[in-house]
This record gives structure tokens, sequence and C-alpha cells, in this order.
């Protein structure tokens, strides 16, 4: 079985991603998640382009990582100078990182336009520089930027300054696509033809400006490419990098070459998440292999297919790459998936009642509700058309007052009135804002019936105008996402008032943590 | 110079994405630019699926379109009974569509698991119903379901299958990766196969599942593919169908192919764009060719290259898929990024105060911003910075009130307190929610000095939580979009409180409104 190394680019490359700003704290967190997942060499910055990355490679130092290499990102030498003196390979020899890479002009009209120098001194560049580091003992790697398009203009240089690499030491020559610009037949064509020329190693280093990172990436390994380097989903700057993801899923489980380490596999899906909550991106839901909606169902007919066989409708088994398959709730799913979502509550006999349920979440659609992130608000709905569904407190009312006078911070007041058993209680907080009011005066009028709400945390809130375009005013989706020690749950409210939204959301979220908790111990007493 | 037809299916297998739910309106408003754009193809729907999609084709009659031909998409008619009687063919015809779409079984384990009927029957039931439709009059199509799957299987019986389409007098056959799980080098060669024996026209349908989709639709194409089956944007269920956005700019400026009609690909972008605005789904940023971010440039050295040559990081000029370069303002950029931002000032000699504004730009970032999505925030904070800005008013104190009792719709009423020269101004408003009331207050005390304000729009308000890792509380970061007639502007604020973060986005915005037509007046004056 061939080995591929995964080398990730994310704290660097992926970094120039529009809205993709790392802290230091960020990069060793990334850093030990990356070689948890089993990931050959990680790039961790480039030490002389800001003082953040400079303090990484000394942070870095006492991780104790179990497999992977760190690597530091730099420029060959500056022209018309000695290696010596360059504070870029300076830097890159001061970070201590084991492996160093060097970025160099492959494409001759760049040499002379943006280096502004010879051919010849650019070659010199590229081998002085490598020279250098290899001869205080580091391994290093040579990518040729452009490498695709120097090629196309002026092959015979390309491959020189691939020879200049290869003679001063490097261990690997990384063929960059840097304008993502290039198709995989071509691709294939100029690796077969460097793997001629060319003894040590050869990577690959994609784009996706045409969406062709991935095929030009695994067309790459086809023909000879023994690194592939690339993101975690695919941040990056414009179009991104090629997403390490797809690679390393379609490298080990298409093409049964090994890849990562024993049992990484299974890691991929929460490497993935973890990458996006730190980044603090947003999820892609359809993302190939680890996205949330990668194995999920809709379709009425795919619904009942895939109960019925799988391989239906799944080109592989989630679990693989450690995703999970999903029903969804919608217009287009008809009564199997309603069924499937409600299997719990033994009611798939009832077909007067699935037909109500179908209705309802018909309705709500129309109204602005997604019960696709809200499997919570699903799960109560269910419960109330089904009459097993009493609340556990009535509201009598809520007021929300927010006050602002230029020389202070806002003050934010909440009040509660609402009626547990047969008593009313009437309760207030302030907050930072007003829903963390409104948490706050709600949670002081249950926690002493409900001490278990103290486990309840609100993790995420999220809030999307619903353009309404029958005129009408426009209503916004609050989406709530909580949390307590076992569990992870969505909750939806929609209003023409974000508070009104926020509002529903929140008590949606309480109640489905007491039914929880209450079926729980039903099932251990 | 070949022509290749492109056939969307954003209508009907498009809907099937997760978060996706077309109205009526929503699919006779697409339609109308798709044909705008010159697809050939529009298929509108599945007529016995649900009421929607019937009363679609009814409905798609008064359009008039200029290129594209509407179709209609359905099943083969069921086992053991003829086609006069069937409901679904019967709904086909109904449809009135000029085309049909019939999909049918490729792959034996499928007919004899979830058909539960012969390989025999199967064939003439592929037969029967093209040959029905086409005895009405009608063009019919042939999607060829799993047929990469059907074919590894039983390629022989998956070759019988489309012999059976091409004989009942299909136009076009169509070859289905339906589980998005083939690669790209099998799917060129089993086109190149199924070419060899069929003399109708050959068509690619493909998934994303493995991020291939792309790729896997340029070998068709290049092993004999004339018709590119996917969806705007790759919306669809799981990872989505091919994003033929991709393909066509492939297509046309990678392989010199003729799409759509002339001038189709300068429309791509605001096709893109307006598909997303229709389906209420975020903009995918980093999407090839029309994302916001596909030609957006952060790095400070690529900034630098950008503007001395663009070839150097761009594979196309942006403006020939009506898409634009832009320069983003982060930490990373530097200075020339600011100087690129700021030319307008005609400050770039001045390089304390260029310092001054990345640093500023720095500590916001730190706190929280993003400008990326912010440029009149921006603006406003170089004029601050630069000692250009003067307050259009001073605000004394906002406060905003929500009272929601159970039986009734919440009142939200917000009053604003401000001094604009030398008059205290003190307003109150009520809205559906609290940024609507306080921007009622706002305009309230300002419009009569500045009339031009109620040409000012809000048209899209996000909010997103900014994690705070260092433990401190959490922050909101709401960004809004306004509009007047000939501008569109992003304004940010960050808080931890929801209502201050709105109250700062909504004060850049009409300030930046006010600056914007002041130096435009200036300007014509």
């Amino acid at each position: 079985m061939k080995r591929i190394a995964i080398y990730d680019t994310t704290l660097r490359d992926g970094s120039q991603g529009e809205g993709v700003n790392f802290s230091l704290e960020d990069k060793l967190l990334l850093t030990k998640k990356l070689d948890e997942l089993g990931v050959d060499y990680i790039e961790g910055g480039y030490p002389l382009s800001n003082p953040k990355d400079h303090e990484y490679f000394v942070a870095v130092q006492q991780l104790p990582l179990k497999h992977s290499k760190v690597c530091a990102f730099g420029m060959t030498r500056r022209k018309n100078s000695p290696p010596e003196t360059d504070t870029c390979l300076k830097a890159l020899i001061d970070s201590q990182a084991p492996v160093i890479c060097i970025v160099g002009k492959t494409w001759d009209m760049q040499v002379q336009q943006i280096l502004s120098t010879s051919l010849e001194e650019n070659l010199k560049m590229i081998e002085d520089s490598i020279a250098y580091c290899r001869s205080l003992g580091r391994e290093v790697m040579y990518d040729a930027e452009h490498f695709f398009d120097g090629y196309k203009a002026n092959p015979e240089y390309a491959l020189k300054t691939l020879k200049a690499a290869e003679k001063a030491g490097a261990s690997v020559v990384i063929l960059c696509d840097t304008n993502g610009g290039t198709m995989p037949e071509v691709i294939s064509e100029r690796v077969t033809a460097v793997c001629k020329e060319i003894k040590c190693q050869v990577g690959i280093h994609c784009h996706n400006d045409c969406e062709l990172a991935v095929a030009n990436s695994l067309a790459a390994v086809r023909a000879g490419a023994s690194q592939v380097q690339g993101t975690m989903n695919g941040i990056g700057e414009r179009c991104g990098n090629v997403d390490l993801v797809s690679v390393i899923a379609n490298l080990n489980l298409k093409y049964g070459l090994e890849v990562l380490q024993p049992g990484s596999l299974a890691k991929l899906t929460e490497a993935s998440r973890y990458v996006y909550e730190i980044a603090n991106l947003n999820h892609r839901n359809g993302q190939p292999f680890v996205g949330q909606s990668a194995f999920a169902h809709k379709g009425g007919m795919h619904t009942h297919a895939v109960a019925l066989n799988p391989v239906s409708y799944e080109h592989i088994d989630p679990t693989q790459v450690g995703n999970e398959r999903r029903v969804l709730v919608s217009e287009l799913s008809g009564r199997s998936t309603i069924l499937t979502k409600t299997q719990k509550y033994d009611l798939h006999n009832d077909k007067p009642l699935m037909s109500k349920i179908l209705n309802q979440v018909q309705d709500l659609e129309n109204d602005g509700y997604e019960f696709e992130a809200a499997e919570a608000s699903f799960d109560l709905l269910v419960k109330k058309v089904a009459g097993l569904y009493k609340p556990w407190f009535d509201l009598i009312a809520y007021r929300v007052n927010i006050e602002h006078d230029k020389n202070n911070k806002p003050i934010t007041e909440a009040t509660v009135k609402i009626g547990l058993a047969d008593k009313i209680l009437h309760t207030v907080a302030e907050g930072d804002g007003p829903v963390n009011a409104l948490d706050g005066a709600l949670r002081k009028a249950l926690l002493s019936s409900f001490p278990q709400l103290s486990e309840l945390q609100l993790v995420d809130y999220k809030v999307r105008v619903v353009n309404n375009r029958a005129g009408t005013a426009a209503k916004v989706r609050v989406t709530i996402e909580s949390r307590d020690q076992g569990d992870v749950w969505g909750t939806i409210g929609v209003s023409e008032n974000i508070i009104e939204a926020s509002w529903l959301a929140l008590v949606d979220s309480i109640e489905y943590k007491l039914f929880k908790d209450k079926e729980a111990g039903a099932k251990t007493n």
C-alpha cells in the first residue's frame, strides 16, 4: 500500500482566507488537533511576516506532538545578497522548526517583472537558500510557486528551478497551482513530466479557483506525487486551498492509498468541525464526507430507498469518516421521513396523526421555520400534535428594557412573570444583552423547581432575516444551540421581533431539556 | 466550436437540498432568470409529486421565454401495467411541457431489490414510457439513474437499459452518478464506452459527494457527452448537484466550448447571486468564479503583486464572468492594501497616518470587528483617523422597551435623544422589533434635516456570536446591509449587547449615506 504524505497549511495559507484570523492560542489548539488526526506536516506560519507567527514557533516547542512535524514557511533569499545575512532565512532558522519550506519563483515572467532580477540569479536564490538551511541541519522542502503557469510559459526554465532545488538538497519539490487555473489533465501531464526528470519526492499544492482542486490533487498523486499540501475544510485565499478532508477520504477510500495514521479516518468529521469552531466560521453543511448534510436524506423516495438499502444513496458508509446518516423533516420528505423521526414515540400506525404532523411542519415552514437545524423544536412539535405535551410553566408576561446614554455601557434588564404549579413567579435579571437577561430572569424563576437547568448552557445564537417576498414585514429566524454534559440540541423561533423569536427558541431549549431529563429518568428507574 | 447543452435542474433536484424551499412564485422568478442567462433546458419539477409542481407547469406557459425549453420530470411507468393508465406519465403529459425527462433504473440490484421486478420488465418499463410520451409528440430525455454503479455491477445490463431508451426514441440518454461516488477517470472511461455503443446524444448528471462533480462533468464532456445537467450554485441533496456555474465557466473559458448564449458568461455572477437570494441561502464567499472572495486579495505580498500584474494571482479576468477584484482589509494585508482602499483620500504619502489606520484596524479586529463585509464602516474609520470625520449628530441616549404578555403581539418602543446643530431632538417610535424601532426613532429625528435618508433601506441584518476563548463574555457582531437607489453598502457593530451592536451598525450606515451624498454633491457642483 503506497503512502501519501499529508502537509497541512491551514495555519499559514489557510489564514489568508477572507474572515479567517487565528490567535496564537487558536494556532496551538489547531496544532494539537492536527497532530491527533495524524497529519504528517503542519506548516505553522511565516515567522518573518508577523510577531504572532514568531511566537507560535517558540510556544509550539512545548507541545508534546505524537506524530506531526512542524514546518516554518518563508521565501528564498533576496536578490544579490548572501543567505547568511538574509532576514527571512534567519527567521526560519531561528524558528527552530525541524522542517523548513521555502517558496521560490518558477515563472520567467514573474522573475523578471515581480522580482526584477535575472533568470540566472533566481536559480541561485533557490539553490543558496535551500543549501544554507540544509547546512544548518534542517529538512528543506521547496514550493515551486506558479509551477503550472510557469511551465506553460517556459518549460525548460521551470524544470531548471526544480533541479536547482533538488541539487541543493530539497527533500520534496512541491508543484503549486498558485492561481488555481489549471485543468486536471494538464496537471497529470506535467506531474508525469516532472517525475521523469527529478529524483527527489514530488508534492502538489492546489487552489480551488475552478472547483477542481480535489480532482487536480488526485490527478497529481496518480501521476506520481507523494505529498499533498492543502488546508482543513479548504479554507484559504479567494476560493480556498484544496480541502484536505476530501483529499484524505478519497485517497484512502477510493484509491486504497495509505494516509495519516491507523484509525485517523474516523476522526475526520470531528476534526473538520473543530477547525470551523476555532476559526469561528460557519460549517458548510454540504461539505463532502463531513458536512451535516453529506448523508442527509430529504426526498421521500430516497428516504424510503435508503432505509431499504443504504448503498442505493450512499457512496460510502458515513461512519468510516466519523459522520452519520440523517433523515430530514421537510415538505418533500413525506410520511416515511416523519415516521423515522418519530420512531421513539411508537406512533407509526396512526396515519391521521402522521398527516397532522406533516401539515403542521408545512405550515410552519411557510412561516419561516426550518426544522433541519432545530431537531429539539421538532421533537416538541410532535409531542404537541400527539397530545404528549404539557407545558412546564405558563408565560404571563415578559418585558425587556435596554437603556444607553453615551457615557456608559448600555444597561439591559429583563423581567419575567410565569405561572408554575399554583404559584406566580415574578423575577428580574440584568444581562449583557436582552437574550442573556431574559435567560437569567427565566432561570431565576425555574431553578429552584428544576435544578438540572444549571447544567444547560447556550452555546450558539444565530439570527437570519427571512425574506418575505409577499411584501409584508420581514421576519427573523433565531436558532439557538444548547448543551448539557451529554448532549447538544438546536431550537428555533420565528417572529417579526428578534426578542420574541429569541424567547421562543429559548423556551423550547429549556422545555426540551426538561422533557429529555424526565424521559431519561423514566428509563433508568 | 462544439456546443454543449446546459440542462438546469435547480427547481427540481436542487429543491431536494437541505434548507431549500421554493414557493411557486420563486420557481417562476428563477425560470425567468435562467432563461435570461440562456440556459437550454429548465427542469421545472415533478408534476406528480406535489400540487406546487403541477401549478408551476400551468403558470409557466404564460411566461414569454426567449430561449429555454421547460422540462417535466417523472419516473418510468409502474411495473406490470400499461403506460396509458399510469398516473405519473399522465401527469407528465398533462403538464404540457415540450420536453419530458424520464428517470429509470440501470442497476440490476436496484431493479430486483427496490422495484422488486425482473430485469426484463424494467427494460420494458423504460421503453414503453418513452415510446408513449414520444407518440404524443413530446421530446423525451432519459435519465439513467445510478448509471456508473450499475455499469460497475453489470455493464451489459446497464447498456441494455440505454439501448431500450434509444430504441424508444429518447433524444438524449443522461448518465447519472446518483450517489456521487465515482472518480473522474472512471467517468471518462465509461462515457467513452457508452458513446461507442449509442447513437443518440449522451448527457452527464453528477453529484458532489467526493468534491469531484465539476471534474467529473468536464471529464464526461471530454469523453463525448454533449449535455450537462446540474444546478445553479450546486444546490441539491447531500453535498449538492454539480455547480453549473463552474461547469459553464470552465467549458467556455478553459476548453473554448460554446455554452448558453452570446454574452451569457458576463451574467453568471449576477445570476448566481439571484438564485441565492431567491432560495434565501447564504452566498458562498469562496465560490469559484462568482463568489465575493473569488478575486479578493488579502496577503500583503499578493496584493502588491496583483496591482503590478493581475495575471500573477488571477487565473481569468473577473469581468469575464461578471465578477470583480477586491482588496481586503486585514492584519495580514499590510500597507499596500490600506493604500489601495484609501486612494480616494489621496493620503498615500502620509506614512505615519497609514500606520495609525493599520493599527486601528488590528485593534478592532482583536475586538471582533471584520471589515471585509463592512467597507462603509472601514471608510468611516479612515475618515476618523485622518481627521476628516465630523459627526452628523450627537447621541445623548437611547432606550428600547419590549413588552409581551401571552395574549398579545409583543410591543416594541424605542426612544432616541440626539443633539443636532444647536437643538436637542427627542423622538419615539414603535417597530416590529428593536432595530426597526430604533431606526424609526432615529429617522424621525433626522429626516427634516436630511430628507435624503428616506431613500435609505436596510436590506439585510445578520448576527454572529464572536466566540471569545479568553473566557470573558461573548460578543455579538452585527452586520447591516443598506441600499439606496444607486448603491449597496455594509456596516458593522460589535458589542456584548445585540442592541448596542445593532445601533453602532445602524449609525454607521446613516453616517456613510450622509457623507457619500455630500461627496457626490461636491463632485457635481
